[in-house]
């Protein structure tokens, strides 16, 4: 039992140090680990087996929408990377560039890629000839570089896994349709997989992608009342198509600029997961996305009947397709029990001696330790229902979180008292004057113009100057 | 009919420029295509595709034999790099290194990954401590960078995609037999899924890894009677873990060095696939890597009958799981069909309002273009049918060029005539000296040595001495 205080002990509580307790979630549940060079992490086993989940059902949403996977280089020449001018103005602080082969140097740099527009532009360029060709929507699995100077687990990394999706159309309305399409498939990856309530809405001029003509946000909230974008989409009209000359022949035999969209999402969701559903004695995986769903815990391994029940319960459940873990390790249950909890699987079923007289196990629900007996023989149908149970729970308890801190403010004072308890707020400001100074005063920085438009007041708080528009605005991550 | 002309007669014949009918084909059926950069090329839907299915493949073997899968950095310290002193000086002229942001040069220049042996070294360093860990069985898929002078789509690139496993055990037994039965595994793929009978064998002392006590490889033999290595698995022993102190404490309380092991496969399976089972005609796909494995072409469209038909054909069949595509563009049918055969689709289904009077459809085979009629409502029983004789009768025909282009050589000559008609040569040689000399004179290399060892001859042919094992010799990609 003393061990088992001992790792539990180690991480510091959430609420003392919302910072500290993240980074011990993350070495703690062997989510990731520290390499040698400052921002670059290893995504370790458990930590992986997130991303591959969001991975399979990111892969599925997009081939059941047309899309198609590729690989483009990991390298972008210099010059190519300069095509583009706001794109690279946005970017080009944070590139690392290989410049040698350490026995020659090369004749240009490269750029690894930061984000891989200008090499889909450049394929695009090539391979689009005829109205036929289109729309084009590829999409890619990978690693990116940013030069970043703070780095924090899977927040903000200099390398971070991701997807990117990139599109061409032969129309504005199509293209600005895929752009609000893709926001929506986030959305519901938020709602059915990871139970997050996302915020969603236009980002404002000052925080939109370099290169985009707009830029869709998703926004969760964390438990500490700070905002994480978790995902963005991008409406580049023809900015691009016109920098890499990519035209395509209509149906009357006229050169035509195509129009462009990307989005993408990151291991950062990694880190939304943490922040917004683990607790003091651990993570808390919402059960589609986690790893293992149910740990198998056996009480007493030794008397007859206990391992031969949970061997049984075990085939059953890895028969029907759950992920589940019979942990037979010589660890005491109690150390087990922690380790369970540490890494937020989000059930543990206990199999003992004496559950087992009455035909029963005992099933504890990690997110609040709610302990129920269930009939050996009910296990296969009741775990189904028992994780769904758990996932719409989360996500609820997310929204209330969501909810209760959000709120509107109609004079500056209001803001800056809401914005110091953490959170959302909403005001109606008149225009990039009044963000500017939001950021400088506070911190905050506008997350989304919501779709939903309603003016609070009719003058911004902030300037005195007719409101124009309803932003939301948090601390952000 | 003069478009279908132009379409096929853009490849070069086979047998006339096998190396020109190879790139041909890359680019012709939509593999990859070239970036800006040499050698970094670009993985297009269908080539990627094909990765896809080898990757699920190898997941499901991975994750069976008890691997994880997990992700390391991109970069690796120059001085990290150079602690295992084989290995750096195997990989050293070709690494990749950034050594600016643009902005600052960095104090430490950072070697893109050629290979993670490093990388997981340091890590299994700092994770390992005692029995209880080990062993640890790693993957992960990821690029690499190789700056290699000489580059083929596939075959060598400065950047190709792989996945590299790396374990390590308690004792030189366990990390022996995982050495093995990870060549067991991609030899079972090249048998399931790729059509491809690997010959199999250990690396002589010149071929084998940097860094590396034993390596063991999968050849391949292409159509042109050149051998290709297809993967391999290496051996470490407890070098490494000297190099980078991986030590855990045994059941005696002792501190012990792991024994470590290595193995990859990249995407020069695709080379494999397209050298072994193309024709003049196109690619030649294995059914169960092809990313479509039936497409269905409907003639004459607009006779009634034919697209309710063919739609409900491709649902039957894309519900029971099968890659299917239906071809509905406004394409004549013969250049689909010479499409379909350039992308090396295993089963063409064609649906007329002739066979259709009689509930027939057609179905042609892209390997052999072997016509047979069926009925409509036998569709579903038997195109399961179709692509297992389709998968077998590829791996019998590749096996049999195996099998006519394999010699025994007793001498020299003997050696040099074989060798200049294209396949794999044995001969029984005295070692170094004798594989040297083979090089020089002939260009062949030693691919294997085999696990079933029987002396050709008494001495060897080449030096005269003593000969001491078997070689199987080829000219190699």
């Amino acid at each position: 039992m003393s061990k088992q205080k001992k790792f539990v002990e180690s991480i510091t509580a959430r609420d003392k140090d919302f910072s500290q307790w993240y980074t011990d979630l993350c070495l703690k549940a062997e989510l990731m680990d520290y390499s040698d060079v400052k921002g670059f992490i290893i995504y370790r086993p458990y930590g992986y087996a997130i991303w591959e989940n969001i991975q399979n059902y990111l892969n599925k949403a997009f081939k059941k929408s047309g899309h198609e996977n590729v690989y483009m280089p990991l390298v972008i020449p210099e010059t190519l990377f300069q095509k583009e001018k706001d794109h690279v103005k946005g970017f080009a602080p944070e590139t690392a560039m290989i410049t040698t082969t350490g026995v020659e140097e090369l004749t240009e740099r490269l750029i690894i890629r930061p984000t891989s527009e200008t090499l889909f532009c450049t394929h695009y360029a090539k391979v689009i000839n005829s109205y036929r060709d289109l729309p084009k929507k590829y999409n890619q699995w990978c690693s990116v570089v940013r030069w970043e100077k703070t780095t924090r687990p899977f927040l903000r990394g200099k390398e971070f896994l991701w997807q990117e999706g990139h599109t061409a159309h032969q129309t504005e309305k199509e293209a600005r349709e895929e752009t609000l399409s893709m926001l929506d498939i986030y959305e519901k990856m938020g709602k059915e997989l990871l139970a997050i309530p996302f915020v969603t809405g236009r980002k404002t001029e000052r925080e939109k992608f370099a290169g985009a003509i707009d830029t869709y946000s998703l926004e969760a909230l964390m438990h500490d009342g700070q905002a994480l974008q978790s995902g963005t989409t991008h409406y580049f009209g023809q900015e691009f198509a016109k920098a890499f000359d990519i035209t395509y022949t209509d149906d009357n035999n006229e050169r035509q600029y195509v129009y462009q969209t990307s989005w993408g999402v990151s291991t950062r969701l990694i880190g939304a997961i943490i922040m917004v559903h683990g607790d003091d004695e651990g993570l808390v995986l919402p059960p589609y996305v986690a790893p293992i769903q149910v740990v198998i815990i056996p009480i007493q391994e030794t008397v007859k009947g206990v391992m031969e029940n949970a061997n049984l319960l075990y085939e059953t459940l890895d028969k029907a397709g759950y992920r589940v873990l019979l942990d037979d390790t010589n660890k005491s249950p109690g150390w087990k029990f922690s380790e369970a909890e540490m890494k937020g699987i989000p059930v543990r079923m206990e199999v003992g001696p004496r559950d087992l007289e009455q035909g029963v196990v005992t099933i504890v629900t990690r997110y609040n330790r709610e302990k129920r007996q269930i009939a050996i023989e009910d296990v296969i149908t009741q775990i189904p229902q028992i994780l769904k149970e758990i996932h719409e729970a989360l996500y609820e308890r997310a929204l209330a979180h969501v909810k209760a801190h959000t709120y509107e403010a109609k004079s500056y004072e209001e803001f800056k008292a809401y914005i110091k308890k953490g959170g959302y707020v909403a005001m109606s400001v008149a225009g990039e004057e009044a963000e500017l100074m939001i950021k400088n005063d506070t911190t905050a920085t506008a997350r989304v113009i919501p779709f939903d438009q309603t003016l609070i007041t009719d003058s911004c708080p902030v300037t005195g100057k007719k409101a124009t528009q309803t932003i939301w605005f948090a601390r952000a991550y």
